[in-house]
């Protein structure tokens, strides 16, 4: 009997219709559907696909074992996040061997810091279908153009030190912080530092309905929510 | 009479099937669509939506006054190029003031190094529709994960000095070199000077049908087409 087809589908930053043509065929196809979800919710990747999978399609929720109560620098973190992923792979792969598709579903772009990439990693012959970027919704939303002809984009996850966040920002000239949430305080102490505070805007839930788009600025760096983002657009090209 | 709704719409990487589902429904309902073309070409984002047009859409091609023959660094090139696009942006404005709804097409994401950004600047009220980037769609396609929990990406031109891109190399994690071109030789050498030569991917009209995924270490640094990438992925984690 063949294998079925492993696909990871990008799905997009929230809103469904940002979802591609190609995902929203394979959806409607595959019998099997598998989703990363935190303890307690429905998943964020499992909602964009309400009402695009087949009717009888089965769903293989994979439940994160933890969330924030472990620090991900620890030990503990790793090993026991190895575990479960192993776990989940092995899921996946009895599906597969026994002829039926998988789709993997992930917000955003599967391979921009997506959970899918530990997958990916241990099953052979994945079929990545790109999604459009919770980056590129969010200055979407702002009506912020982030890069122009010979300007340098840098992406920097929150959770780096003050002393790296400033000094990447101040080598480049747009920028987008990812993984924003408890480290907004940190995030905005590093623009300052860099120059760039006043030219920083803040996205909560991008594309989605309770969007949220001001000046960081006018913000203040009170904590964030996981759907959070900041944005420092580039030079403004002569025109 | 209420003013036409003016919608820039990203494409996606050349893949027909990687528009968006709002992308494909905005092009079944706008009469004016707007693409930008090289002399000679039919352009790229209007090959990517053909079949996806109303029959009585009227289309506006916009065509470039040069391409590679004017330096862009030269006086000449930015004074053309913006008596060009506001010529661009005035031939939309009469469509938009007569109340027809006008798409403009971009490929990828219109933020990320489009046109569109020129013509966003001189026409009010744009709605933006994202797309997927080329960049995804070309990580994507040669199955590289790109980044992994504090890894930095830094997003480069490829028309930068040697000296600034192998500088920004050495900051990052991971990279993806834009605008390679006739710029590979200068790539090849950043990337050897910053230690990253070796890990780097080189990646051809990435999604479309005659793509080219080969490392850049076996491919060697002549000339290299438009849609032409180099990337290069991040630490990868413990697993």
């Amino acid at each position: 009997m063949p294998e079925g087809r492993f696909y990871i589908l990008g799905l997009g930053p929230g809103d469904p219709e940002l979802m591609t043509l190609k995902a929203a065929r394979i959806l409607g196809q595959v019998p099997v559907v598998a989703f990363f979800a935190k303890r307690g919710r429905v998943g964020h990747a499992r909602t964009i696909v309400d009402g695009q999978l087949r009717k009888d399609a089965e769903e293989l929720r994979l439940e994160y074992p933890f969330t924030t109560e472990v620090d991900v620098a620890s030990p503990r973190y790793l090993a026991e996040m190895g575990v479960f992923y192993e776990a989940c792979a092995d899921k996946l792969r009895e599906h597969l061997q026994e002829g039926r598709d998988v789709a993997l579903l992930c917000e955003g772009d599967p391979f921009l810091y997506g959970s899918a990439m530990y997958l990916f990693d241990r099953l052979e012959g994945a079929e990545i279908v790109p999604g459009v970027s919770g980056m590129s919704g969010c200055w979407s939303r702002a009506g912020v153009p982030m890069v122009h002809g010979d300007d340098v984009l840098a992406v920097l996850p929150g959770t780096l030190d003050e002393e790296t966040l400033t000094a990447r920002l101040k080598l480049c000239d747009a920028a987008v912080l990812m993984k924003v949430g408890r480290n907004l305080p940190k995030i905005c102490d590093a623009l300052r530092a860099a120059g760039l505070f006043e030219r920083a805007v803040y996205i909560e839930r991008g594309t989605m309905a309770d969007e949220l788009v001001i000046k960081l600025a006018d913000r203040g760096d009170g904590p964030a929510p996981y759907f959070s983002m900041v944005l420092v657009p580039g030079r403004q090209r002569a025109r």
